[in-house]
């Protein structure tokens, strides 16, 4: 690449008032994790097989997946030789941005994603020693897949309808989908890819069903790769991305796997049939809580790509004047773009500081799980069910914030900004669809609005509905604090409305269950009022500590962001707070203002602060948001590698246009 | 295709309470109109070349362009001979969906586009009478596209880079790319299949620029299709939607095209060198209101195209249970699926109602303007702005609502969510962006804000803001008409605050320009609530209108979907209401009742509305959506289509990811 630099980034990068490496540290949690990301970065760029000379938005499809398995094979290998231990590691999922230089691989994703990050953590978690020992042998042949949602189910996992029916003359289980709605359905690397999936269904002992359990199955042959007789297994078709990960549909006819295939670790079906139950049965969604958390930290990561790019393009492009005896501008210095970009920014570090923050919760409720004390599970689960919720619905909203106000050039998948929306826009439904979520929070909530009115000690994240009942808000503030507080009584108020709502269908004869659902509108706005509330006041407090272990003035610019974030949500949500709170029409005024002094403040520092997401460009893949800025050459240059463009006219011109052009009419 | 339908579709359909077939006139425009669409439709699904045996998103960016091709070409041999006449009738452009059937032909979008919609156009409007006898011959053999927008210009036409210098030795133009952001970029069908071109190019005559002009230049020899010397044209590359329309970049190099080029109907350069200047320079700005005003139908039928494969979907998914101790329910009957849906169906008809409105209203204003009367055009301008901005703006939200109320199946390319999202999404950007649009209307609006207080007349769609000033909003009512004034007195507010800050920046000594810019963020606001409440207004007051024509039952559900509409909003926009008219949180409570009750009173209609956009099976082009419900075979078969499933065994197995799992290493 040519080491030229645009010249307006040269001088922003100038006027940048903090130290950018300082942040980079920060932001990586280290400097140590900041070497250890450039060393993997370094050595990944150097295999050549990794990287295409064709786009593969070029490609037909099925020349996409062989292309991904290629360097997905790659990658496996280098993983096993390079980092041998890791994936025995639960720390593997710890926020992290060390191997982000997979994104830069796969545009799309690899397709042994699943395999490397979903199919060993429950074998170990719930498989029993002895399994383990079988299964997680150095010389496993395994691909592996998680294969759970089906046709017919997706979020309720109670519906699922695969069937595991015990049978005692062979010891086996005889696995079968009883119908089309039956057919596994979405598992990421199931189509093409895994010879092994994990597979959840009903177990049935002598005509008893027992509920979901989970069963290791093998569906193709180690050998020749061929799907097993009784398994019926393909892809599902193209996405709207994803298009690397052969999302995959199963099928079982009567096929039989070994009783000892169950994983038995905290349960078990002896050779007589026998069922010995579980002891905790909260204990299975305990994982599915680490995942939306590690999920807030990845969706971080999305939104600074994003980010960074349409930063850097609007300090790049000029366009149109704010004074007409002046050059053409910046957009970047055009209020409104800093309008629809300095949030995201902001916002990128909110999901890193709310991802962490959830990930060391996390922990500590896990470790005291294992000392037998299981109280805060409830509250770890409904805190990371609306999390993820709202974090992925802001980070897709501004995702698309940023793809828009690159203006038709973040229209071209070479920006990478279409992608980055295909890919992130998943996770509004993946590992939890978002109104199912945030309504599994709401019974949390209202189950706490009623331990508040009964005076009842309530957890901390929820301490703020008793001051709510005792009213101990009072007089609106106009500061980060004071917006904090007015969020939380939203919060609360969101909650109690919710609560009489369903108190006043259950008082007119209502069930409870259809009062529930007449309410559901409601209660989910008091799901998104509490996330809301939570992600401001844990942004604040933390970087309030961070400010204080920094240097001065990357204090001011950290500290300025997480009020921009908070003045941004109080002028979004200010007719809550005026229903809620004493705020006034002149508070609000002034907040309006404060948000425009605070763009005005950030302003000079925006390509600072993206460059500290420090991402290279070949993890970015962008011809608007490259670290040069050398804009308009790559978008030639991109345009040039179309195979549209190495033939001077296309075939369709004799064969199909000029017959009818020849014909002579108008 | 099976005649069986879905046992839950055929309920929903018995449960409607209005005629389907009367509600589908009114959409197409009359009864006439339907018929005309269905022979338009009936003769376009029996031409087998136009229908795919591969579902293109499989095939190579090649490939779909020349599949596209061979489709355009037939089509277009097609339009010449069934419909000759109607390429000069400028009808063409009236909101219809007689020719809607193309979206199923083209998933992406037919290569010929701004051949039939936007080269002609200009060329009638812009070229004299002997330019026309020229170029409109019956044996043209021009494909044409409108070159305008530059890798380094869009919205801001003024700094357009093209140079046409008059060579008065030789009687030419010579057209030149000064530099590379000069070159033509985006326009579609100019990558491979234009062969002639309008070009918006700066005007230099003796070294005077006259600004911009409008040029027919050849850019490929008309035989073999290749390049003209002094012509460098090719595709700018893979796009989030619209893969087919091989939008391309041009760049010229002392390009020479005789002075008779220059569209020379408003504007002559005579043969000496002499510039004529054209009378009116606003009339070049009424053809841009015109695309934008039909966009805004377009927009609504793409709407109707997603509400009625959610609809359908949510109709014949189940999944969970409301009650315990019934069967799980169909997602339908979930509030929160129809909180998320009928605002679709009711923004749907919005969209159509304020389309044709504007419509007429341009009819009119045009018909003025003929008239020598260009009074109205100012106002007319600052319509289509705002309304071309938040129409698209609610479309693509909505549509993408519906995708993720289908859950994981709504990211299926083979649900056409994801495309019709891609290709809606765009409309935000083209033909004028976003916050460009509003900004533009905002203009008009401090203006006229400045007139109202100047007590001067003001025309009828600002009126409100007199009505502002001299408070005549009065007492909040919790009702249509009621939220509408409310809305107008949001809109009046937001204009008032804006004018305040612009005046304060002003006062303590800011460039106008500078005020401008720095208060842009609240033009914006003051803009879309404009916008809001003349959505509002119009779509009500049409309602109502419609409602004293039409059957009894249809009559009820009409007003349903339009007072859903305004509560809707009112709910939205509570904070505005609450600072800007009398309304109270006791009101508010009242809405959201209302609101839930509608909800209701829609519900067993839902089917039957979206059955009433008559979008038949292959224009929806959806497994999710079609007409018999049958969802999970559709997927099932759609997904059997994937080259990846007609083999066994993927060769990337035994070549790249064998040799790793050989190795004998986990």
């Amino acid at each position: 690449m040519s080491a030229k630099i645009n010249e307006d980034l040269i001088r922003e990068r100038k006027n940048c008032t903090f130290d950018v490496q300082e942040l980079i540290h920060i932001i990586d949690g280290g400097e140590e994790n900041t070497m250890q990301r450039k060393q993997v970065e370094n050595f990944v760029l150097n295999q050549k097989e990794l990287w295409d000379d064709v786009p593969e938005e070029y490609l037909s499809h099925k020349e996409r997946y062989e292309n991904a398995i290629k360097k997905a094979s790659f990658i496996l290998n280098w993983f096993r030789e390079f980092n041998r231990n890791n994936i025995e590691n639960s720390d593997l999922r710890a926020p992290s941005k060390i191997y982000s230089i997979q994104e830069g691989i796969f545009r799309n994703i690899n397709p042994l994603l699943i395999h490397i990050g979903l199919f060993w953590t429950p074998l170990k978690n719930q498989a029993s020693a002895e399994q383990q020992a079988e299964w997680l042998k150095p010389d496993s042949k395994m691909i592996g897949t998680y294969a759970q949602t089906e046709l017919g189910h997706g979020s309720y996992l109670k519906g699922i309808e695969t069937t595991a029916t015990f049978d005692p003359q062979t010891d086996e289980f005889i696995l079968n989908s009883p119908q089309i709605t039956s057919y596994k359905w979405w598992p990421g690397g199931l189509g093409k890819t895994a010879n092994s999936c994990l597979v959840m269904a009903q177990l049935y002992i002598n005509g008893t069903c027992h509920g979901l359990h989970l069963f290791l199955v093998q569906i193709r042959d180690y050998e020749t790769h061929e799907p097993l007789p009784g398994i019926a297994v393909g892809e599902i078709g193209p996405k709207m991305g994803f298009n690397t990960a052969d999302n995959g549909f199963l099928g079982f006819d009567n096929y039989r796997i070994p009783r000892t295939n169950l994983l038995m670790r905290n349960v078990q079906v002896l050779r007589d049939g026998t069922y010995v139950k579980p002891k905790h049965s909260k204990l299975t969604y305990e994982s599915m809580v680490l995942t939306r958390v590690t999920l807030i930290t990845d969706l971080g990561f999305q939104l600074s790509r994003a980010a960074t790019i349409a930063v850097r393009y609007s300090a790049v492009r000029h366009q149109s004047q704010i004074k007409s005896n002046e050059p053409e501008c910046q957009i970047l210095d055009f209020v409104t773009q800093q309008h629809k970009l300095f949030i995201s920014i902001a916002s990128s570090h909110a999901l890193r500081v709310i991802g962490l923050w959830m990930w060391n919760t996390h922990k500590k409720v896990t470790a005291d799980i294992q000392k037998g004390n299981m109280d805060e599970l409830p509250e770890l689960h409904a805190l990371a069910c609306c999390l993820k919720a709202i974090c992925s619905r802001d980070a897709v909203c501004l995702v698309e914030q940023c793809r828009l106000s690159c203006g038709g050039n973040g229209y071209l998948m070479s920006s990478n900004l279409p992608q980055i929306y295909a890919n992130t826009t998943a996770a509004i439904i993946y590992e939890g669809e978002y109104t199912v979520l945030l309504l599994q929070t709401a019974r949390y909530l209202i189950k706490s609005w009623k331990s508040a009115t009964e005076h009842k000690a309530l957890p901390p994240n929820v301490a703020y509905l008793a001051d709510f009942i005792e009213r101990r808000y009072g007089q609106w503030q106009n500061s980060p604090e004071g917006i904090i507080r007015g969020f939380k009584a939203v919060a609360a108020g969101k909650t109690k409305t919710a609560y009489d709502t369903l108190q006043r269908y259950l008082k007119n004869g209502r069930e409870r269950e259809e009062a529930w659902n007449l309410t559901s509108v409601q209660l989910i706005i008091a799901s998104e009022a509490y996330a809301r509330s939570l992600l401001c006041d844990v942004f604040w407090r933390e970087t309030k500590q961070l400010s204080t272990t920094v240097s001065r003035n990357l204090a001011t610019v950290l500290e300025q962001l997480a009020e921009l974030y908070l003045v941004y949500w109080a002028l979004e949500k200010h007719g809550d707070l005026l229903l809620y709170s004493t705020i006034s029409r002149d508070d609000i005024d002034a907040l309006q203002e404060r948000y425009e002094e605070l763009l005005a403040l950030i302003r000079p520092n925006a390509v600072g602060l993206v460059d500290a997401f420090d991402i290279r460009d070949e993890v970015l893949c962008s011809t608007l948001g490259a670290y040069d800025g050398r804009v308009y050459e790559r978008l030639m240059e991109e345009a040039s590698k179309s195979p549209l463009n190495t033939e001077v006219v296309n075939e369709s011109f004799h064969k199909y246009m000029r017959p009818v052009l020849m014909k002579n009419k108008l």
